[in-house]
């Protein structure tokens, strides 16, 4: 199952690749982004130097450039200048980094047909989850970079990644009521998961009032036309500092074009769904949002505690929970330990799953993270009161 | 007892002056820091703008110029860069100041003498705690100037701020038990106290030991001698980047010649205290210090909740907690509002009082909050394990 | 004839990008380089856009987006966001990059088979000397993004880019005389030049001895050996604060392996030839080396008097001239005036031709001119005593 | 006369400081201009390292400390911190300081009574021309500071620093035309100059016509108000840059208020008076403002041949020279020869003097030179057809 579930990811990335020409595997628009084939490479580099080399015997490296190439675990200055330099590694060609993926998978099947070890397991599972995290990363980069091309080029004509609170159950004005009390959050079982989520605790919960759908694109440009960007009292501090320093007017992608709103998606410049979720909205403007409001965001832990009560899983959803450690927790030994725990500063917590992540990457324990001012992955706004 | 109060206040950051000389008051070194001149005038500005001007039939403000030049509450970008400016104005002079603070005094103390409202009451309690933060930014300010002349001037060669752990009850080895449950955490009676400590609620504490002691100069300096600042894995990664960018290898003030390590303090230079508690270190420090002890810092609930058994006071605390608004938190009404609220975001908490605060001016549930790089308040470190 | 001008130009640009995989055709390493698919595409926009949409009737522009794209002449500032972002614009592909060349060829070719005017082909000798412009900064930039790349891919083995004073007349140690007077400066006849060579006029030179040979490897070897780049007093104060700040320690594409100096080539990572002369040197470091040797750089107008009696043409060769306009130096008007004059600041002027010009694109009056810190160029130094 | 010349210097120093309050000596606004307190010791720092503790037997610095704090020759990254520090040094206090002063000045009036070398003899004379450098930067620099305080400060209410064009024999229409030939440039006799002066030889100029007047606030108005800040082909590409960046819309101190156009000056803020010379302008803004008028500036060559037929002195005048050196030019041995070489690349040449130029401090042949953006000299614009 393990074997069908690696191929099964592994082939979910180039599918994700398909309607590419060789042109869009290369550029990193910017240093929190990277390209395509890095991406690819990557993720390849993952399974042959965590567990081919060190589990097969005599496994022989395709070729010892890449080890260097397509490691991201760098630590010092000169390294990070590698970073914001994926864009500029034009060699090895594309055609060469497939054949780099398909070594790999060669000798990963050949391991993975065979009896393996726990360890083993352990570390294909965690590079099956390493590389559902790329996959959305792929389709999040790819679509800033496109998005900076002015002819607007379509990824698929036919990807909608547009969400709709269209459930039977849910409407937009519901709100749902979790009472006063102690609750238990964090990971439960022996299923995998990442190791911020592990350490299940008691928390005490206050009562709160959670609403069963998303904010909408309408109610978003209501905002907006209300003056919310240029409304001080509505913003952190750090949030009005960043919307006026970087002109900030609307979520990224959008455009108003004679006064219609339209934004870029993957495929290609629409106008705005009204009735659609808002995404790619900083923490900023959700907490800004909320506060126009007179509301707020959830807690992450409420959030957990609420989520088997709606819908979720096309926007990542901004908490106000600032990214910490539970108690207890403990990084791992070696390099796969460097995942989580050291940025567990000044980065927020969003909870959910988004359009771009593989279906199998979703459970309501998953702490996603980022930093406030970031917009480009998929982030939505549910509202508390 | 309210004007004994206000007389005492003020009084008392005119003491903290006198050892000043007039270019003494002028300099701002950075643009979180102010000037004295600034400090004086801005807290007499807040009695005068938010008490006389509005309560005192008929009172004329002294200068019309004053309202605008000591006025913190800028929110556009243009004032933002009179915020950087503070140390470039040299009219109104020092002693123009002064002036106005007796201005101000003479017309607060009148009114103080009759019997004023319980709104009056409560904006003059604000105001006095207004003063004393300001009183504490005065010393730490000052500091930070006078640390970058390179000839160290003495603020006061008596002044002696080093805190030692010389309770009798306690000792640096000694650990306190708190025991797992829901504790109730927040600002409890009537009595003062700002916005971001109301709402008191009931969180669940796992169980935890804290040190009863902080940690002392000397273990520090086996810190960084055991290559502390050089080994990234003790370091959360916005702590590596900024101190590779900064080039930090020391707390704050701190100097190594010829192998002796000295720290400048507002008696002027001198060898470092091994036996005294270490401060002005950051968060990133800080938790840096905590991972390399194998150990963590509290969180600011462990924290309020284990005050009660060990001395603090001398040391503002560094916890492991960001700078979030409690359950219920709601921003006040009008300008006192923007205290607190928009703060909340990319800022940790700092828990206790430290030896530049006065002091009326500590409380357990009081919450201090800094961006996690600064150095240049009195911060020291607590560990749990 | 200027058909088959024209002809072998354009087939020369695309010679040069006969070695290239279709993703060398996209990054742009920095903000000052171009990538090859644009300058493929500009200087065939240049042909479209000044002759045939203004000279062809009923010419269609092959696709109405390649006229913003691929325009360089931007002025406000959301455009020169554009221009830093030119490496992200994957679409259009390369392939149609290519037929729109082939596209403006065939409509150019046409238009070169009839009668045309005077002003046609002073255009079209303008877009000639313009793309070969483009040839030159074609194998700069590509040169500088592959040396991005830490496993140094080669253009071509074959290349050899590489100066020697080998010529039987000159020897390193010669010098040549040029008599003080007055001389005559500028381009003289009817023939080709840009605006900022004309209005030939007169100067007075006092005597000065110039180099027969530039100087080579093996000499700046010996500058870097005995404290060139650590010593303030050879280097200009924006020099010395450029290397400090960038850490330069050495020309662009020097790396020092055990004591062993390489450099990064065209044809891949090379020890480096002593007896070659020196390049991609900026005017700091020409500038602090001649200082070093207790000589000088050549003023532009020394070295285009004394020019006829020595060898030039592989590398561009600093002056000590700040590139400022002739006397009687006129714009010319509408876009082509946009060429040269807005750029006369803060730049110095090189003379001679470098390797990676096309044959037929230098002449002795020929200024180029470059920012004093730019390196990526291969620009040498000639000594003055 | 040395010594009458000394004391005459010192003491114009002082003068220019009696209208300072103490808290005036203290503010550094900006890393390119100095405190009024580190313009007076600096000046003797100048004295007693070059003088008096090389050639007066058994002197004493006053305080070692000094020696550190005022000296200007910085090399080192460090030591670039302290030099934009200079503001931040309270003590020394300004009484100090004057003591500073006149401890030295006692030390230097004992040795010019004596019959003194050549060499005290040239670097007295040096050190006078060096303060009179200061007495101008003081002023310029203490506009700057004082500009930057919204209450508009006043530092002598007589003090008037306009000039005008009323000399009976110049009209602002007037132009003086010179021949071509060639003509001798630099220092010619024995009287003091700095280094970059000397090197007298010859140049040839074309004919040209000047005018005997400096442009008026009135012209300059007229260029603002025909769109000269918008209208980008006015404008060098850097200069274009620089106002978008910084968002330049006039001269600097001009603030236009409903319609009018006032500047701050050192008697306050007043109405522009449009018959004066317009000051305050960037070697940019000088530039535009003649291709707007399609003509040009002098070169400095021209203006040195011209300007014995024009009235000078009030504005120094940028010319379109880039300031390099003269053939012949040879760097002074030791700390005096970092004067001016180093700056020789990015600076342009003003010639002249200004109203805040010592009376002595003022030929025909003085280079003034700064950065094309600076704009806080009393700069001024004379035209050339």
């Amino acid at each position: 199952m393990l074997l069908a579930q690696y191929k099964q990811t592994r082939q979910y990335t180039e599918s994700l690749c398909a309607p590419l020409n060789v042109e869009d595997y290369i550029p990193q628009a910017v240093d929190f982004t990277s390209p395509p084939k890095w991406h690819l490479a990557h993720t390849s580099w993952f399974f042959e130097e965590m567990i081919l080399t060190k589990f097969v015997a005599g496994y022989a490296v395709l070729d010892g450039h890449f080890t260097f190439l397509f490691n991201s675990y760098y630590q010092s200055v000169g390294e990070k200048a590698v970073r914001a330099q994926r864009g500029l590694i034009t060699r090895p060609t594309v055609e060469q980094v497939y054949q780099y993926r398909h070594y790999v998978d060669e000798h990963m099947v050949r391991l993975l047909s065979t009896d393996v070890s726990d360890e083993i397991k352990a570390l294909v599972t965690l590079g099956i989850n390493h590389e559902q995290q790329h996959q959305e990363l792929l389709l999040t980069d790819l679509k800033y970079t496109l998005s900076l091309n002015p002819i607007y080029p379509v990824y698929r004509p036919d990807f909608n990644l547009v969400s709709q609170c269209s459930n039977a159950v849910e409407t937009p004005e519901q709100w749902l009521s979790i009472d006063e009390g102690v609750y238990e959050i964090g990971h439960a079982d022996e299923s995998f998961c990442f190791d911020n989520e592990r350490g299940r605790h008691k928390v005490y919960l206050q009562h709160f009032e959670i609403a069963a759908c998303l904010v909408t694109n309408g109610e978003y440009i209501e905002f907006i036309e209300s003056g919310g960007y240029t409304t001080f009292n509505y913003w952190l501090d750090d949030g009005w500092t960043w919307i006026e320093n970087k002109q900030i007017t609307c979520p990224l992608y959008w455009k108003c074009v004679q006064g219609q709103w339209y934004y870029f998606t993957l495929a290609g410049l629409k106008p705005i769904d009204k009735q659609a979720s808002v995404s790619h909205v900083s923490y900023y403007e959700a907490n800004a949002f909320a506060n126009w409001k007179k509301m707020r965001l959830a807690t992450e832990f409420e959030w957990e505690v609420a989520s088997s009560q709606f819908t979720w899983g096309q926007r990542w959803e901004w908490t106000s929970s600032a990214y910490l450690a539970y108690p207890g927790f403990k990084v791992s030994d070696g390099a796969v330990g460097e995942y989580n725990g050291k940025f567990m500063v000044n980065q927020m917590v969003l909870r959910g799953a988004s359009v771009a992540s593989a279906e199998q990457h979703s459970r309501s324990t998953y702490r996603n993270f980022f930093q406030p001012h970031f917009q480009w992955q998929y982030s939505g706004i549910r509202l508390v009161k």
